[in-house]
């Protein structure tokens, strides 16, 4: 049962991460180095942007700035204009038993840079360095929240990938439960962890999945990818907590992230995108902190969600991770940019 | 905790039958009454079409047609031609267990009605009736493949939905696993039998859910609708396999399914959507029986997913059920049509 565009018969794998199977299935396909986006990735291009700096009071309440108190800010972090929950409603006092909780929690966003046309992957290693440190920073406030039980950070951009915003931002989403992706993550890291006494993610397969490595990162195409050309940047050493990460570190993840996004944006043409960071609950205890281990799934948007995915939680994806793998590796990046 | 456009606070609602959360958060919406759909829904308008009477021979195999050999066909099933799993591997002989199977498998298509223009709800409830038998008839054969697991039913209408075709279609896959949402439904109706003795779908809560009833069906949105307006129709009658339908509970089915779409297409401007039969695996055992229940869960395109559903498996819904199935159960139909 090879599996590489030399044999393109279909494969089922399964996502040991999340234990669930994937489709592969190459025939349906154009060849892998022929997938181009074809979204436009700007949802408001032209506006004035409540984002860009000297329109802070346009926004939402500010939560912190990066420096502190600087009119020259670099990042900030604010409340979300429309929250998809409420920090005003009462703080749940009991775990969530039931079948209904108060809306309560946090949705912040994070403004990238005070720049309008400036994209993530335009910005150096160390601003990149800085954003997940402003990340950390602000779930570390979130966790003095008891009720709080996980901190989402994710980043859509482009308009179909749920951008409505063109200014490079991000978002942080402090729930008051435990994610259904979350919990099965964690009962299938654990499952691997009692058999084999070894954390997944610290073992994880990457021989021809392997895209770029660096000093305490590598990223790869994980064997049963979702989507085509999904990326993980997985940190070698082990890891429960992303919030965990330091000043020094943050800057080399930067770099390899922005050159995960260049990769994608040459190779697929600009594709709208998310990248998510898969975390550990913030109260976790000693075992989960021995088998959970942090990464971040880059998500190009090439192909949609229809009928049979949302109908079985199984995807099909008409690129084999290996030949993803090989593809990303070779895309020739610039030096300059 | 009152829950209606009255008290728009967001709350977390625990779906029972997937047993997954959903964030319920109308003030980022819209008033439940202004939902319009804004997507194309014509993939290919204007060309010349496989699918179409006279075309047969642009198609792939032919698997049987309505009313058999009758070249004045109502309705035909045929092989896909890009499926994304082979009828042609060699079948595997062993149940799933390791990380890899084997892409064996069935991707069929129903071609609803031999005419381009006409889509599901134009037909009358006795051929969308006949639609529901061609569908039983086909999980029929299918089931004679001990290595079939699981067959799932799908429509996607509408380019965005992610229909490739215009012509009125629905397709059915065949897998070789036990996907994993249709795990999740069993584990979670198990539980529930397991402590009431009694099925969750039987006495699922209507009250100001339901939309529309008929003899041996009802239609309503769920207490924690993923997406909004989406809507289940439920048989009355405990079944844990939808191709048991009987021809004369196909023709109610009908009437019911084509009511449900009209009244979509009427208050939400003729959405994309896609439906999923949801039904038990191929080969249960008589305890699955007694808790698993077959219906249809229908979701119009009105909203994308991004990246904290794709991080957290959890989905933000921003019309709270009752008030769906309060504007869904007051739209007007016209008699014709």
């Amino acid at each position: 049962m090879a599996s590489s565009s030399e044999n393109p018969n279909p494969e089922v794998r399964k996502d040991a991460v999340w234990n669930r199977w994937v489709i592969f299935s190459p025939a349906r396909a154009k060849r892998p180095s022929d997938f181009k986006s074809k979204s436009p990735t700007d949802p408001n291009p032209n506006q004035q942007c409540p984002f860009c700096i000297g329109h802070e009071h346009e926004c939402a309440p500010e939560i912190f700035r990066v420096p502190p108190r600087d009119p020259e800010w670099k990042i900030r972090v604010i409340q979300n204009l429309y929250p998809a929950l409420s920090r005003t409603l009462p703080e749940p006092q009991y775990a969530p038993s039931g079948s209904l909780l108060t809306g309560f929690g946090f949705h912040d966003v994070v403004i990238e840079t005070p720049v309008h046309s400036v994209q993530l992957c335009d910005l150096a290693p160390p601003e990149i360095g800085r954003v997940f440190l402003a990340y950390t920073e602000r779930i570390q406030q979130l966790a003095s929240h008891e009720s709080i039980q996980y901190v989402q950070v994710f980043k859509n951009h482009g308009a179909s990938a749920g951008a409505s915003m063109s200014h490079s931002h991000s978002q942080i989403m402090a729930l008051p439960i435990i994610p259904p992706s979350v919990s099965a993550r964690l009962a299938s890291m654990k499952d691997h962890f009692d058999q084999t006494g070894k954390c997944f993610i610290c073992e994880i397969q990457r021989e021809n999945l392997l895209i770029d490595p660096s000093t305490n990162f590598f990223s790869l195409v994980p064997f049963a990818a979702t989507f085509p050309f999904e990326i993980w940047i997985v940190p070698r050493y082990h890891s429960a907590h992303f919030h965990e990460l330091d000043a020094e570190k943050a800057v080399e993840l930067g770099g390899l992230l922005k050159l995960m996004l260049r990769k994608m944006a040459l190779q697929l043409n600009n594709p709208p995108f998310n990248y998510m960071i898969h975390t550990s609950p913030l109260h976790s205890n000693g075992s989960e902190l021995a088998y959970s281990h942090w990464f971040i799934q880059i998500v190009p948007q090439l192909i949609g969600i229809a009928g049979f995915e949302l109908g079985t939680g199984c995807y099909i994806n008409p690129v084999f991770p290996e030949d993803a793998a090989k593809v990303l590796r070779e895309v020739k990046v610039p030096e300059s940019g």
